[in-house]
């Protein structure tokens, strides 16, 4: 019976690799830099080095590896394909396959944000729970739906894109996505800054934040020492979330959403602007929903590339 | 092996049942009335008599029923168990184990919306696929998520909820489910009806609409004889259903959207005001889901009922 499984969770300046036992404890994590010249032509060849040179180092031989597992920020297929990933460079790559071919080693991938989900889900805030939602408010918003413990990848590899669910008519600034009003311009880091900014721009009221030193983390310190103007951002950001996840209740009906990312470094004190939304506008049913925060921050990505395999 | 298997789709008026073979083809089909009074106790007594007596009039042994599904109007969880159906008088109820005891005939429940939606994708609109959404514009707007071949139930049975979307901040009347803004304040048969009151209540042009006479089929009629009061009605129904649709495929990203109930029975007409908005509101990944008529009609209820037991 294989005994190591790696975990790898590729980001777009650097790779978090770990190396698990096949009962999900890490008996290593280590990083690399992404190198995204030449469209990211280097960073499977770069990753295939690094998990073979740990198994050099631990003595491990190819047959006591379940294999390796891979996040991706991108669309991926249940092939391991990924039709384009910007931040590396890449247009159309069969992830899984090369991986493979450069490693000799099973190789399964998926969606970084999926990925995550599922390491969540194993070993984060989502433990015991079945059908879950994860949502990641980093620099964009993510999500990973989890259905009777399978994350939904969907027909083109973007299940869980809800960081791209309309929920603002009127906005006139374009999302990454090429549309306008996505969840993710107002409930990422970005999108709390944005609303900070537009908010400061009319703000008349004494306030701890200015604008020359704004960022999500800024706003909800002064959300704990009760900044007025603060409280009116985050309601503001709550009231857009809040009905963001009621709407992917309507779809999925979880019994859980575990909220991670670096925004989510507020801890609970987003729960109070988030949940009293959730419970306005969402379905009655689906109003039992438990809101956790994720556990794993930066390493949810490497338990859930592994777990990918050893599924 | 057993060779017979009944399909019952219980509605708020009539029960409507299908005897089938194992291969999906339909025996039999004939409905009973709902007896909803005394909190609707009479009601699977009611239908276990009904699928007794079919057995009795066909010949049919025990040992060759696989079983009897059974579609109800609320949520329904992975037991057969319902906590509400208020259009049938009822509670908490065990419908899959009172059903059994009644028949002592294995039997497995599903919420109506959910069960068709099984339906069409097995013999109807959505044969093929294996990752749909099923929209029933009816009454009200059912959905039916499947993931790979199996519904999406939920935690609490409200998979596929859709209906209940948040779509319009500004509504002031309140829908079924006690919210305002449902989707299904607007994409129903009575939600075209709403929109159109409102039209009419301020429109100065020529119509072929009378606010005696209003109803979604007079409302498409009028759409396809070029009215422009209509279309600019259809417009707005499609503007809200298509951008309602691309936030449940920023959640499952399906491969395909099969539109059935009432108001579908206005044709591929509803997919030139509704394609349009899911074009313009989905996220690039989820554009390729094409759209399709459901065909299996009032019978989607009794071919998914059938589905569920073959599973």
């Amino acid at each position: 019976m294989s005994k190591y499984v790696f975990g790898v969770d590729l980001g777009g300046t650097t790779v978090k690799l770990g190396l698990f036992d096949n009962e999900g404890a890490v008996l290593d994590k280590w990083e690399i830099v992404t190198r995204t010249e030449n469209n990211g032509e280097l960073i499977l060849p770069d990753i295939a080095k690094a998990v073979l040179d740990k198994m050099a180092e631990k003595s491990i031989d190819k047959k006591d590896v379940v294999g390796v597992g891979i996040g991706v920020p991108g669309p991926v297929d249940d092939e391991g394909k990924v039709s384009v990933a910007v931040n590396l460079g890449w247009g159309a790559k069969d992830i899984a396959g090369e991986l493979k071919s450069y490693t000799g080693l099973p190789v399964k991938a998926g969606n970084d944000a999926n990925v995550a989900a599922l390491g969540e889900m194993w070993q984060g805030g989502g433990k015991g729970f079945k059908n879950l939602v994860v949502v990641t408010l980093g620099t964009g918003v993510g999500g990973g739906i989890i259905i009777n413990g399978k994350v939904v990848t969907g027909a083109t590899g973007a299940g869980g894109e809800i960081g791209h669910l309309h929920v603002i008519d009127e906005e006139e600034e374009t999302c990454g996505c090429g549309n306008h009003g996505c969840l993710e311009q107002y409930a990422s880091a970005t999108g709390v800054v944005r609303l900070a900014k537009r908010k400061l721009a009319v703000n008349k009221k004494v306030t701890l934040l200015s604008e020359n030193d704004l960022s999500a983390k800024a706003v909800f310190d002064a959300v704990k020492a009760n900044d007025e103007v603060a409280i009116e951002i985050a309601e503001q950001f709550g009231e857009i979330l809040g009905k963001g996840l009621a709407s992917v209740a309507a779809v999925t009906n979880p019994e859980a959403f575990v909220i991670g990312g670096g925004v989510s470094k507020a801890g609970t004190v987003l729960f109070d602007y988030i949940e009293k939304n959730y419970q306005k506008y969402a379905f009655p049913s689906c109003r039992k929903a438990v809101f956790k925060l994720a556990i794993l921050g930066n390493d949810a990505g490497i338990f859930g590339a592994a777990k990918l395999v050893i599924d």
